[in-house]
């Protein structure tokens, strides 16, 4: 059994990867750590978990364990790795940004996206995991970035649920407003689109194009769509040749010859992409659920290849549907 | 013109009244008082009025005024009548709860509820009005309180939208927590209660009997609808016209022989009552919009009724029926 | 008073438009014609009319009327004017597509979007009241468009709310599906294309560039949210000036400085658009109620037009805003 | 491995069973059949399988199973096993309500809710699997009834989510009706009364009871909430232990000490239930998702009870929580 804990599992992040542990055949949880909520029944604030698990959360880490994952916010994953000394032996699996872009990871940290860098993931010890928005627009281009062929400026609009914005609260994600409504926010200015763009350039080492990206938020709590365009000189079957070889042996990112609708994936770690051509333009759409293949879920994919478990382990999660 | 002065013009009632006051054809707002937006457009706080008006928040109250609306918290109009020296000659409606009871209202206080009390209210300068549950809940009671037909314990079952609780940030106002969710708070113990229960002994003077109420919290933004019922000996056909007979003077509320919903009433101030017999039981839906009929709408409706204008002026509103 | 005659009354943007007709001071209903429910009252149909209104659907026109809408399907329209016989003297206004585009229009009809052809419409018979995303998009396009500042392809997104589909009972309109989901459909092929590209060649003689359209469902009843860009050489300052001066007499459609969300315009008949440049893009959202600005709401501001009334009566509308 | 047919495996239940069956690791599915879908991917159907099973709906069924479950509509499980001759070695799970109750089942069918039944279930043949309101009714006053303490009226108000209603299209389940509505049907009057009443009358003789039971269409796509109460001379700390004691030996019904909301439950197949008293009355709420444990989920717990398998596996689902 692979022996793990969590830093700042009272959060969305947190409470979703509790959510898969408890469940996932070949881990224990060893302590769910937060400051807040310390002693307090894990249940009690993820109450969904009652029934499921008697775990209380810990006001202290213990080093007996063999990865640690950190829920933290922006900026205190580095602070926490500052003031704590982690035993080198401990695998660490960080859900922030803070070490997601070259600068920040050095040489130390690999960006957790396993279809992009499964191998490297597979023999790190420091797990960078990415965002939700980046996850969702990266698997969306992967594939012609491998192939080259992202040679045009490209074009992204992209709406995410509540929990994207976590749980704090604020004016956009009271009920009262958020319920029917829809609204943009950074437009072209996402802090995402730095990590997106390493990316492409390690696999499109040229890549030089503009993205243009408007985030939305939409009225609903899980789940990312991104619909993205570029010119391109690919048919529609050609196009689907290359995304259906590029996640061949990829079990959880899927392409469909249909029309695809966010809650295809809700509640799942799957990704699911659709390609078609129009006139001159590459239409794709790309779907996730933002707290899971945007954020958890990820974090266990990246788990389970780092400890040689089979990459759906724990994760065949059955999707809301509704 | 009726000139009228709002304070507490930042929260969902004082938002809700502007609305309704500037297109009210006699009415000319004077003022909208807030201590926190003083100096800020109007249209920066309730955006959808951008276009509607150019009106700025006062910082300070001004008398040449006709009516004065209190949108403050529970206890702070009381405070604020404390605090402040208003001129006799203008009328004042609260929609706090501070006046509502016998023991708070004293002689003074009208109870702003004009299909119990319109010819009182017309000539009364200070208005309590009443709370949106206690609204919903007296309009399918009142026909049978006032002949005497409420002879037996009464089982209500009533579900809010989110504006109900204001617009202060907490967690079950959090969007990711209430969409699609559904919960009961206060069970048996909510304070409109009492209001409910003194309107009821008003027109039937014997009336002790039980009210069971549960509130519910739902996942949509405006409205109630309450779910009751009572032993009774009346028959479909007779209920019915004991209640359209008592309604047929009041504009806004209207019987329906159909089954109804919820949006049939959203964004009015129309209230709907549907009853029916089962067994021995007689089955009393109501609705209502928990801001308009609930809260503001009544507002000005009392407003109307003192100002000796048609009940209806400036009240004929748009459903928005989806 | 004006009196108007309503066919197809039993969809939605019949149901919308008599909710606004029963309350315009200028306007009395002489019919609300349909097939389907003939003799039934309307309010048993548009249930939030009880108490506000008597009407019965009719199952023929009668000729006494100022003034025909036609809430008819695609193609019905055509259909209806071809079998009956209206009287020269009444004008009629047309909400389905069938005559928007010249090729249909012919010299007859004029296109009914005040905000471009106001003049126009005031001395016509016949109106072909523009489509739901049409007008959105026109809206956050026009003011270049005048200004021949087209000059490069264009890239939209727009989200729209459930009612745009109509009342039929389809997949995509179930609640299980469409509740908390979001997708693409008709992606670079949405036939309102073809009319906004004639408005805007109209205005911009020479604009011949792309429109990338990218129309989404949304999980939300009313409302249109488009989100739109292109190259341009103007400053955030001066493309605010070029709209506000653009619209500065239109009373309809506003220019806000701050960033927007769809509730401030649903269930009014107003227009909201936002500009501002990042990079060299100029980056513009608009947001208007499909059924009110995108459809019955536009209807009547047309009637106003031709009948010579304030161009807003009988559209001071509140919104719903929550 | 138990293998497994599923008939009628294109509705919401048959797509919900499938959705559970593939991952539970000792079944395999030999067919899913569908008259309309036969040839078709079931994950063309049930779109969020894509990736997760290449099985096809099968126009007939073969007799290599050792389960067969029944997800036809009411009415149709009795004709279809009056017109086919199941080898009697196969266990057969009915979802419909054609043999719940004692005048249909006879002494042949088991009423499938293991929190009353377990043993019976065991060693039965033919399960009628619970409706989902009788299920979470049932949940919140067996443990009453097994103490003979339902000496009162009992008073229930109930919401569903959509997938109550199934897949077909109806006016009630249009997003544009449904979306921030909610209503009332079928009052007093629901057909699962009579399965209710039987089960509280097996554990407690003289069950003589009047159930009122209001039950409403909610706007969300899953879930029960059961809000119910009755005279009781019972305190909160017995009424706690009574249901605690009743549910120490079942796993998937606990009971929660605090206030509890319907997204605890949604897509899982728990039950969680809630007691407190206020004064006279004894007031129990009780939540359940109605596909799972309302469901397909039950009907898999009945399979695992039957084959001897432990009772949870394959039913230890993620809560989507948001």
């Amino acid at each position: 059994m692979i022996k793990a804990g969590v830093v700042g599992g009272a959060g969305y992040t947190g409470g979703e990867l509790v959510r898969i542990l408890i469940n996932h055949p070949s881990v224990e949880i060893k302590f769910v750590h937060s400051k807040s909520n310390a002693g307090n029944l894990v249940s009690d604030v993820h109450t969904d978990l009652l029934g499921d698990t008697d775990l209380r959360f810990s006001p202290s880490l213990t080093s007996d364990i063999d990865v640690l994952f950190l829920c933290l916010g922006h900026g205190d994953s580095k602070l926490f790795l500052e003031n704590n000394d982690i035993n080198k032996a401990i695998k660490i699996i960080d859900l922030s940004q803070d070490f997601r872009l070259k600068v920040n990871a050095g040489t130390r940290w690999a960006y957790g996206l396993p279809e992009l860098n499964r191998e490297a993931i597979k023999t790190s010890s420091f797990i960078a995991n990415p965002g939700c928005f980046a996850t969702c627009i990266q698997l969306g281009l992967l594939p012609l970035a491998a192939k080259g062929l992202l040679t045009n400026e490209i074009h992204i609009n992209a709406t995410t649920g509540s929990t994207g914005a976590g749980q704090g609260l604020a004016a956009t994600s009271h009920f009262s407003w958020r319920n029917n409504n829809l609204s943009v926010y950074k437009a072209f200015e996402h802090q995402h689109l730095n990590e997106i763009g390493e990316s492409l350039k390690q696999l499109n080492r040229k890549f030089e194009q503009v993205l243009n990206f408007i985030p939305q938020r939409g009225d609903f709590a899980r789940g990312i769509l991104a619909a993205m365009y570029l010119e391109s000189d690919l048919t529609t079957e050609e196009a689907q040749r290359i995304y259906r070889d590029y996640y061949a042996k990829h079990p959880f990112t899927h392409v469909s010859k249909k029309n695809i609708d966010l809650k295809q994936v809700v509640n799942t770690n799957k990704a699911i992409v659709h390609v078609e051509k129009h006139g001159t333009k590459l239409f794709i759409v790309s779907i996730i659920d933002n707290l899971l293949k945007g954020a958890s879920g990820q974090a266990v994919q990246n788990m389970n290849l780092i400890f040689g478990l089979e990459e759906t382990e724990g994760l065949r999660l059955k999707a809301v549907a509704f």
